[in-house]
């Protein structure tokens, strides 16, 4: 945590020129985006699905250094910071987030977020395995895509913005409602991980099969559950309690298909 | 089916030199090996997992080439096969199989063996998620594991000619228990597939997210998944057949787990 910190003293002079980013389409904003998202990175805040949060903040008065630190925190916290930058944003400012559930995240931030100001929860669907400050690189958004889940009564123009934003770091953007995204990233994401979490703990702890043999035949399957199992714990932690409901609908009928399933297989 | 008995017409004067594969350790005798195993590619013997499987026969008579066809056949009939063949196999030959359970294999074959042949059921560890004959390539058992399952009181001058064949073919070797073979199958191959066409299965059903979304965002996590779901289901229906209580076991103990993962999910 105190490495994070580190580095977001390191980023102000980056997050300071923001207000700049999207006056015009040149190169040079190009380069502040990229600056501006390599702090991001810096700070961990864009790892694999996001393993902590960050704000950013388009075309806004930007807080001072000591707040800045705080930008660097678990999702968990994310209402507090909002209600604490909220005084700090300008009138017309676009408040977005890189959070990997998106309800949870508008419930705790939008009660907050002042009346002139465009928020638009945001999830560039980009990273690896890992997460942290060091997981970032260059063009880890080419080509990927990024989720916005505006409200129904959004500013056009300020998704617009947004929607230029990612497009200027190389994402592909897709639009949609935030409960519909968390069912899809239930589906896609995290009922996976859980599925090989759950599988790798399965397998650790048998009596009669040893952790050696199962590394030694992992070939056969096993091993193409491991790049997901080794993903962050505690942010997946995060994200179930996060996406609790969508999560819990998809367990559930995986459940209940493998449970069809293994009848099928008791009785031939 | 019937452009497998072609192949198996094709390849019958690979088998004819089967006599002579393990009679020197020359680049010849390699040059067979690779002709016999060729064979059994060809008649999709040696697919993932074995989608159909056949015999080795080593130091034997061989049957005739009308024989020969039924070899290619399911692992279903492997007790069928073997009672067919018995009259033809030469006293002190080895009989190995490559199918990817062992007990049940052991079950149907044993019955049929003359006391005077050698029979040590295998399990190369190697392919990809395609099987039948288009699957084979050359040096597919190349640093992969080859699984030998002899009786306790199998020949250990046998054992080691087997062991031999496969190292010929750059397999490494290694030697267990039959139900040992089956239940560390059952973890680290047979429930990562049943799991991975489970979770294809539950997103297919879904109402609320489409086949197309599911498709879009699956580099999230979905998609590691995707290459074992790709793999042939009638040879899985098949290996859960006939792997069943190890593979109850593993799936059993799974389902445990996980649903001792979702109360906590549901509880925080």
């Amino acid at each position: 945590w105190a490495s994070l910190i580190a580095c977001a003293r390191r980023a102000v002079r980056v997050l300071r020129y923001n207000g700049a980013v999207l006056a015009n389409s040149g190169e040079g904003a190009r380069l502040i985006v990229r600056k501006t998202l390599k702090f991001l990175h810096t700070v961990g805040a864009i790892g694999y699905a996001g393993a902590a949060a960050a704000f950013l903040v388009l075309h806004a008065q930007l807080p001072d250094p000591e707040d800045l630190e705080r930008f660097a925190t678990l999702r968990m916290a994310m209402g507090a910071v909002a209600e604490r930058i909220a005084p700090n944003l300008k009138p017309g400012a676009i408040l977005t987030d890189v959070g990997s559930t998106k309800a949870s995240v508008i419930a705790q931030m939008a009660p907050f977020v002042p009346e002139n100001v465009h928020f638009i929860p945001g999830h560039p669907i980009a990273g690896t395995e890992k997460s942290g400050p060091d997981a970032g690189f260059a063009g880890l958004f080419k080509g990927r895509w990024c989720i916005l889940t505006p409200a129904e009564d959004a500013d056009p123009a300020a998704l617009d913005k947004l929607t230029q934003f990612w497009q200027a770091l190389g994402s592909r953007v897709d639009t949609m409602a935030a409960d519909h995204h968390d069912k899809v990233l239930a589906i896609v994401s995290h009922l996976p991980h859980i599925i090989a979490y759950n599988i790798v703990g399965t397998a650790d702890d048998l009596e009669t099969v040893t952790e050696s043999e199962v590394i030694q035949y992992s070939a056969s399957g096993f091993r193409d559950f491991t790049r997901l199992a080794a993903s962050d714990p505690t942010m997946w932690r995060d994200v179930c309690l996060h996406n609790r409901d969508a999560i819990l609908e998809m367990l559930s009928r995986f459940s209940e298909d493998l449970a069809y399933l293994q009848r099928a297989i008791r009785w031939g």
